[in-house]
């Protein structure tokens, strides 16, 4: 491995995955966001190439991040359940299941080329110790296995551990503090911290592949002191504002350290924003319809940016569909190696968009849970399927499209269109609103390419077992490992397994 | 005046007014159009600054321009009906009235600083003989009166004139074809060039104003061939395409003929985006609520970027709310011209906020007719009057705000909140889509804040003489002047003056 300023044979690059949670494509000011309070990010994509049409696998954290770092869609890798017909599933601490052994993740396969692995933040593929990231691949890890919800009794149900590496170091709101009425706490300036640290450990050493992969604009909402009140959008902005801030140090590190020329980054999110929670806690998809749990365009359309000085040239736009699968399959590409040879990846290698401005034709396939919701194909959107949430639950005030109401098409029954699917035209209506006439010659031939690769997708599906179908309050993070040593055991209620029950 | 590269004292500066017609904040690549097939406007953003809080005085056409003219609300200056609370009204051709003599145009006060005038493309402020722009201080004029609706019959309505200065040169459909079936038209690339040439022909004489409004982008939407079937966004797409090359060729020009740092360039649209006329005609406003016709965000607030060179340093972005009428203002400032002081006058100078950063605090009002509909300060907005439009026109499938729905908000009523005013922060909520409690501190301080400037705005308001209140269909583009020379006179029918009738 090169020192700074020696002359060196190329090098396999490392490789930095900046995933937020929750945030949304209109988050940001490049992308149209009135406040523009994400100057670094903005700069990030001035100095890179942005990607307008870039996608999760997923509108929810645990499968989005189990497709990310597998490559494959979650029904493929077990991240789904079958309680229920397309109900998204994730991991709370009651959960049973995780990323099974069977699943190759992206980090166990950069070993094989020497990088040393660390992810920072949540990491949501299965709390129990057969999960644990540091058996996947991660060499160090410094975060949470579930999402930051709390305070707990620590009776009824016990408060989300941190860990660092393989033992936890404390738990949310007893070691690691958030306040709910302020929305104060001073984790992202850890994760920034743990982020630079290990940045500057690996610098010059082996290469390295960071996933950074915070949760401040999670809800509940977050940003330490400095932050808290400097943003125009109320306290998700300042969540938004910290994040910013922090990969502006990161982007400037790598260039202090003169490694920024080896060093790919790669910036998106896991879902789209969670209108359930906005304003003050939930973000903005722009003009996308709904918003995370759904297949709208607002669940499943991600922020997305890639940076890597040199190699990409500034103030690029690329059009390419691009989905979190494809940063498995780009990473092992730059590190030199091949996916696993014996499974289905979904996930392509976009290092011909991102260096030479290719476009490689490709679906998006929006899954909820087991089904298989709608399909893009250029700029064509099909909806098999389509559902919002249901009248039960919209009555009670949960509401995945506030103020957003398309007739037919934000359905509170799940709607059947597998005959005659709606189809939209995402250039001319990015927000779903004007399904194209069935009638019109216009639909027939947009229905005549994407039937085919339908049909040719369902016919080689052979989904995964389902791993989240079932869920045990024994199983919940009573006595994480190093518990002992921090007086931090609790005692586990009785195993009493049964069907999770998963509302939307 | 200097010739080129010749030493010069500071000379008043040239003024580009390029005002869109029914273009929406959410049309731009920089404001988060998906497609970002606007890379002039884009770049003019990045040379220049960016204001994503500006505003029109009016959601519709001519109100929108005689507020612009004049620099005062249209219920000042006369641009306004009474024929029903709170309605919309504009100029079609058997429309009697237009703009008073006894309203200054900004035109007219350029010319006492020897300023040569020209107006291209739509007038819209009253097409009968004393409404002329040549009346009102323009020098030049290439355009039409009217809207480019038709075709018509010439029997029960004529089509409507095109003007090279005084007299007529052709009327649409007939000597400057519009095909409603391809949306061809080569009308751009004539207000194109009308403005190279008058940019040329002035360059190194007296200072100039060029007032560009084009009118591509309002139905039916046009493009010329070369730009039809490109985008990505339909024909509207095409006509937002052409329209941005041909502004980065104006911006070439003042570069090339070394007159950059001498010419203030302004960009801004009319009105929000008719959505309308959605999806294949109509723009976006991006996260804003409804478009044209309606004084929630949509149709109100526009995209708005000036351009400098040497004066306005690169890539700024500016939060200062600015309206059109500050146009008026702040080009009148720019010739070193006081607006007149014998009258209220609404819009205030930018110049502090575009060469110095400062942020100048004003109210924002919300018109819709003869009523102020809702008030911005700050970040607040406050609405004493909602309605989209009529149930009757609903029903009828006219829909101002399709896909969106807010309880209470999006009313098709005519709803008065002035005892309570529906309360909206546009920071956190920029879609207005969450009004805030009535009974939280936030919603006494705001308007305990709000109140008193609304108490001074009403009790000063003395409204003029409304002068869009009589149609008569001999006041028609029968015969203009010229037509005589083109054998293209009509006949009026008889004279039956009677109350214009607006819908919304
Ligand atoms: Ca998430
Ligand atoms: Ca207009």
């Amino acid at each position: 491995w090169a020192s700074p300023g020696a002359e060196a044979a190329p090098q396999t690059p490392n490789i930095v995955l900046l995933l937020m949670d929750d945030m949304g494509w209109g988050d940001l000011g490049v992308n149209g966001e009135p406040s523009r309070e994400t100057p670094n990010l903005d700069r990030m994509a001035a100095e890179g190439m942005l990607f307008p049409d870039f996608y999760t696998a997923n509108p929810l954290c645990s499968p989005s991040r189990a497709a990310l770092l597998t490559g494959r869609l979650p029904i493929r890798n077990g991240f789904y359940t079958t309680n229920g017909h397309a109900r998204n599933a994730y991991t709370p601490q009651e959960v049973v299941g995780g990323i099974q052994d069977s699943e190759f993740l992206l980090p166990e396969l950069l070993k094989k080329a020497g990088y040393v692995n660390k992810i920072v933040g949540k990491w949501h593929m299965g709390h129990r110790p057969q999960f644990h990231p540091l058996k996947h691949g991660f060499d160090e890890w410094f975060g949470s296995p579930n999402c930051h919800f709390g305070p707990y009794d620590n009776k009824a149900r016990p408060n989300i551990p941190v860990y660092r590496n393989w033992e936890m170091v404390g738990r949310f709101y007893e070691d690691f503090p958030i306040n709910l009425k302020t929305g104060e706490a001073n984790l992202t300036q850890i994760y920034l911290k743990e982020a630079m640290d290990f940045i500057k450990q690996q610098a010059y050493k082996q290469p390295f592949f960071l996933y950074w992969a915070v949760d401040a604009t999670h809800a509940p909402v977050y940003a330490s002191k400095a932050f808290l009140g400097t943003s125009q959008r109320g306290r998700y902005g300042d969540a938004v504002r910290e994040i910013d801030d922090s990969i502006g140090k990161i982007l400037k590190l790598l260039q202090d350290l003169g490694i920024q020329e080896n060093t790919f980054v790669f910036f998106t999110s896991d879902n789209g924003a969670a209108l359930i929670s906005a304003p003050s806690q939930g973000g903005s998809n722009a003009p996308f319809l709904c918003g995370k749990e759904t297949t709208f365009e607002g669940g499943m359309r991600e922020p997305a940016i890639a940076w890597w000085p040199g190699h990409i040239s500034a103030g690029q736009v690329s059009h390419q569909l691009g989905n979190v699968m494809d940063l498995f399959t780009t990473s092992l590409s730059l590190a030199g190696l091949q996916p696993p040879g014996d499974r289905e990846i979904d996930g392509i290698d976009l290092l011909p968009a991102i260096t030479q401005g290719k476009l490689i034709d490709r679906p998006i396939f929006y899954y909820r849970g087991n089904e298989m919701m709608a399909i893009r194909v250029g700029l064509y959107k099909a909806h098999y399927w389509t559902w919002s949430n249901s009248w039960e639950e919209f009555s009670e005030g949960v509401d995945f499209c506030p103020g957003q109401n398309v007739s037919g098409v934000t359905t509170h029954n799940q709607e059947k269109h597998t005959e005659l699917p709606l189809l939209f035209h995402l250039g001319r209506d990015p927000g779903e609103k004007y399904p194209i006439s069935v009638s019109s010659p216009e639909y027939q031939a947009a229905l005549h390419r994407i039937s085919p690769i339908v049909e040719e997708h369902e016919k080689t599906m052979i989904p995964a077992a389902p791993q989240l179908n079932v869920c045990n309050p024994a199983v919940m993070n009573w006595a994480p490992p190093g518990c002992e040593k921090l007086g931090k055991c609790l005692s586990p209620p009785e195993s009493t397994p049964k069907k999770c029950f998963w509302p939307h």
